[in-house]
């Protein structure tokens, strides 16, 4: 089916660089008209968008490992959505896709970078447990820390969409499980609903001293959200030959001065630590793997695949915002018809 | 044969625990009795003593990798010397022996903590090029830093034991080789005499600039002996997937207050780094590997296993204090017979 004529959509650009804080002035939504699928495209209506700590990256100039946002030009990031318009047989109407074309309630392109999906879980879940962010979680634990079976995990951000999938992978594998929160309500849901060992609200007192009250005997790997005071700690709580895979460090990504690093640092070398860095990218060849055994344990709740949703494409920026003070409580998501 | 009746020796002891820089009455040399070899033991009399900077963090009272010297007592250490007395077939006199009994100049004990090692190269190499730092060098380089032909290494402290062994590694195996060293004069002896591709005066500039200037593509491993800035530095300039192996810091070690650590560890996510800590202990197993390809390259000089050569058991403070502050070039080492 090829739809006639322009489609009204919306999509929020970005119209200023943040210094430091992103605040909402920082960006505009705008009304566009978004034309007919030309031959191997499609069109699509968005469902859910993803807003994602790595987006603050984006919207710096400062080169990074990916191309900033252009001033003035709608931002990308992770959707899920359905076909309304097609030219291909591949992307039926009505079709569940995933794809990068987010910050819109509409989007269009070559169907080969709107990828199909099934329906065995709800559509936003493939922005989060069984998406970017899950895969994440599985790749850096399983292959870049090389978790193995009774080892302890110490994980930062840990109500997140990362975190929160990181520590259930942990005892889903046999390990202990540590996580920090950024609130009493996070640690007790990470704790009692996601099966936690262990966990703490950061912001209660010195992270390493309450490292050190959860895991008494040190921990064999770290799994890094948030970097700065954690990343100290955990260097100073990791056993000979432990690793840290770090996944980001959103204590860092509005600091306008450079953050602060690890003081232990040297440390690495009488425990002959390791740390590394991790980008999902390259770990693509897992997804299959990563889906076949994370897949069923989501659509069965063996994986609590929590999210917090924001209504309406007009609040995507609010959802942004509240990510970055951890406003969330796993997996933040913008619902585009609020 | 079995020597009868005791033998004088002298020995460095520990008096007082080094705050910052060490000071000569930190350490006293003491006249001591050694008693005839008991059955299984041997009795070495010591040609070379090795002064090595990871010595200076066995002066500190912190808890540490390996046990601290103890107050008033002799400091152990790298030692290479002769067979003066033996109660064992396998150690006979005149047999040129390895061990850790060192700071001193007759040492004694059970024969199989003393290696027996050939005469292929001069007795000091056993303590350098041949040796812990060789050793540290090759599987720093080859199995940590994981090391590939054609790519580009930065070492510092390139004018050291290790530094300038890691650098004519990279050379041997088809790399390209950049050092950063504290005088000019070393720097002259890195680029001509050692084969490095390039080398800089990390004194005479900021080092993330120098650095760049010499490796402008960047880097693809760092080999790191000094921490701090070169640390930060070569964080900036490694490539998307870069090593580092971090060998030591010796920068810190006379560190009163923690010191700088890298501002931009941020990096290591986005170019997915991995920065990991190297001890010797953990790579025995590459020791016959090691010595089979270096030692002859050493024997025939394809590798300049360059020495500063302290003489006099009373000077090996001296030697020491002067290796922390750099007037060595390749190994410091301390001839006990002055």
């Amino acid at each position: 089916m090829t739809q006639h004529g322009p489609t009204t959509g919306r999509e929020w650009r970005l119209v200023s660089r943040p210094q430091g804080m992103p605040v909402p002035t920082d960006f505009e939504l705008v009304e566009v008209e978004v034309p007919p699928p030309a031959a191997g495209e499609v069109l699509v209506r968005n469902l859910f968008l993803s807003v994602d700590p790595y987006m603050r990256g984006r919207m710096s100039e400062a080169k990074s490992y990916a191309a900033p946002y252009e001033l003035g030009k709608v931002m990308y990031g992770g959707a899920v959505g359905e076909v309304v318009a097609s030219t291909v047989d591949t992307h039926r109407v009505g079709d569940l896709v995933l794809h990068q074309q987010a910050w819109r309630d509409v989007a269009a392109g070559p169907a080969k970078e709107f990828k199909v999906v099934d329906r065995l879980v709800p559509p936003s879940q493939y922005l989060g447990a069984l998406g970017m962010p899950g895969l994440t979680a599985y790749a850096g634990l399983l292959r870049v820390a090389g978790f193995q079976p009774g080892e302890t995990v110490f994980v930062s951000g840990a109500a997140g969409a990362v975190g929160s999938l990181v520590g259930q992978l942990v005892k889903a594998h046999g390990g202990t499980a540590i996580g920090s929160a950024g609130s009493a309500e996070k640690v007790a849901w990470l704790t009692g609903e996601l099966g936690f060992d262990a966990a703490f609200d950061y912001k209660a007192g010195p992270v390493a001293d309450q490292l050190a009250a959860a895991a008494p005997d040190g921990i064999d790997v770290y799994f890094d959200n948030v970097g700065g005071e954690h990343l100290e700690a955990a260097i100073g709580a990791l056993k000979v030959h432990g690793r840290a895979a770090i996944c980001g460090m959103i204590s860092a990504y509005n600091a306008t001065t450079p953050p602060a690093a690890p003081r232990n640092l040297m440390q690495v070398v009488g425990k002959r630590l390791r740390i590394e860095g991790l980008l999902v990218w390259d770990h693509h060849d897992l997804e299959d793997e990563f889906l076949a055994e994370v897949g069923p344990m989501v659509a069965d709740g063996r994986i609590v695949a929590q999210e917090t949703v924001v209504d309406g494409l007009e609040h995507a920026v609010d959802a942004f915002l509240g990510l970055l003070v951890g406003s969330n409580t796993g997996k933040m998501v913008v619902r585009v018809e609020g």
